[in-house]
């Protein structure tokens, strides 16, 4: 069909698909950093008591909100709950005036969603490279200039697995003009072992700062999309007016509450984190192997020009792992840190491809 | 917190809060047009398979598409799928350019998020009015002009449950520029016992026109947040670009393959719809209170001046109604067919409260 329709329907590039691999037993699933575990049994156990009310449209997610603002010592006002981190993503990017021209600073290469969202709400999307594989504050600063009406940090930042520090991020804000939001995406800050790592949330108050955080990473609930954002509540207001009623649906409430109740869970999890880092680091180092030391629960591994065939190897072992050629790092692999078990078939099916490649 | 950024915030209203009142015992939830009974069985053991994949993202739904296709007779490519129709109809809104000046046609009433998402994605909402309740397609027609971008039809017509017909569509499609999208919103269809309903399906290989259903209503699934889009292969890839990645979660993706291929629930809920509406139209009768007769699974209803007021004495026996003030129908109020049970207690509450009015 070749109508008229097609002259005013935007062609916006599709999402890079990732290789899932469904249900699928047999699988090490390296590639998308989910949590290796199911969710805690306490999530499970609240979700099967809500079965039978599907039939009803999600509860208002009140409760949540209160229990996720305890936890920071922030009011329920200070709480947005979305459908996954993404969908704080686009209610940032949807509460903003257009005008004629609207631009919003991402570093290169972030989370690929960034961009991409960035364009469907029509801002152009001005990229700063990284410095070292860390996130420049400063050369995002120069960047900014009368256009500019968001910016978005990844902290840490994925796929680096970098972070920047409390003291650069407080004199980043400090020079700050007042009327660019900042939104910090801190999908994997559970994970983070850095002392020096921000803390944002004694920020809201004073700039205009909202933090994100997600359900679907160290609590595992990737399947269900729930995340959260924090902010001073005028911001939060706006931005939740923009909002899909009912976007987060009634599971992923329920599980979630149950979630960040059971911190006994959450502890388990960092423990397996840090002990697979551990693991991976001493491999690589015993095969000559460079990476970037991370504050998630990814490794940056350097494979060099093999790397999309590594990882086509890999996937012939049935191991999952992203190559970063779409994040213009052709030469790395990104790999999530799975069981103990999972680690180790990782790491010796990388030994077996490598010795047969040499 | 005063600081600049509030210079650049939309302000946006907020979407009315209906009362759900969660969980709790004891309450006869006639106010959300939702299926009283529990999902399909099917679609219960299905979700109960996937618990413990929680951990992982969404399976990418290309096994519901086919499904969903099947049903139809269309191919995989012709469907999308969404966070509730919701997200759907702001996949329409966010696939379209934007020029200096966009508008949106919809009736008034009809289902209020149409307007409000308009707003939020920037469009001019037009609005034109029902005749004699019912959704009148020629003076659609008529308020097309150089700006409008979208129609969005809803069909059976919420909050009124009236239908347009064939013959009326397909004129009105011949009629169309071709430049305009026609989002038909059919959440309400599986409950339509007219002959006359349009056969939309026919229509996506000629005309622009994309047809929502959704699994929230008849299927049973509002909990779960699911519906899909028909449409003209390349519209729908257009559309579905501007989709997050992971919008729909996991459970839903698995309930609704499972709900659709259990034909028998489905049956017995429309048996029960059936039944409902006939008792509702009897027992109103025999009050001599005006109502409009429904295709849906809800019943507008006249009550009169007291309308709000009847609302909340109905409130008071724990009996959820939607009084439609907000729909500038203030006389009236919209109830839900509910289990039979259900549908006694709504009448025999209302005739007592109208009892001691009188």
């Amino acid at each position: 069909m070749k109508l008229s329709i097609h002259e005013h329907i935007k062609e916006i590039p599709y999402y890079p698909k990732a290789m899932m691999y469904g249900r699928e037993d047999g699988w090490v699933r390296l590639s998308s950093n989910e949590n290796p575990y199911p969710p805690s049994p306490e999530a499970i156990s609240h979700i099967m008591d809500d079965l039978f009310y599907m039939n009803r449209y999600p509860w208002d997610g009140g409760e949540l909100k209160a229990a996720i603002g305890k936890y920071y010592g922030k009011k329920p006002e200070n709480v947005l709950i979305g459908n996954g981190s993404n969908e704080l993503i686009e209610m940032s990017l949807k509460a903003m005036k257009h005008t004629e021209k609207n631009t919003v600073i991402i570093s290169e290469p972030s989370f690929a969603f960034y961009a991409i969202a960035s364009k469907i709400y029509g801002y152009e999307p001005v990229k700063v490279p990284l410095v070292k594989m860390k996130v420049d504050l400063k050369a995002i600063r120069d960047a900014v200039d009368d256009h500019t009406r968001l910016i978005f940090l990844n902290n840490p930042n994925n796929p680096t697995g970098t972070i920047f520090n409390d003291k650069d991020f407080k004199a980043f804000l400090k020079d700050l003009p007042s009327d660019i939001l900042v939104v910090v995406d801190e999908a994997y800050a559970e994970f983070v072992e850095s002392k020096t790592f921000p803390d944002c949330f004694s920020s809201i108050h004073d700039y205009p700062v909202v933090i994100l955080r997600t359900f679907s990473k160290a609590y595992g609930l990737a399947g269900l999309r729930i995340g959260y954002g924090i902010g001073e509540e005028s911001i939060v207001s706006y931005l939740e007016r923009t909002k899909q009623p009912f976007s987060v649906n009634m599971m992923a409430i329920t599980a979630a509450k149950a979630a960040l109740s059971d911190q006994k869970y959450l502890k388990k999890v960092l423990i397996n984190n840090r002990r697979g880092k551990r693991f991976l680091y001493s491999a690589l180092q015993s095969m000559s192997i460079e990476y970037i030391p991370t504050e998630a629960n990814f490794i940056l591994i350097k494979i060099g020009p093999n790397a999309e065939h590594v990882t086509k190897k890999l996937f012939d072992e049935k191991i999952l792992v992203r190559w970063l050629g779409a994040y213009n790092l052709g030469e790395y692999i990104r790999v999530s840190i799975g069981t103990m078990d999972e680690n180790k078939v990782f790491v010796e099916g990388l030994k077996k491809i490598l010795l047969n490649l040499s």
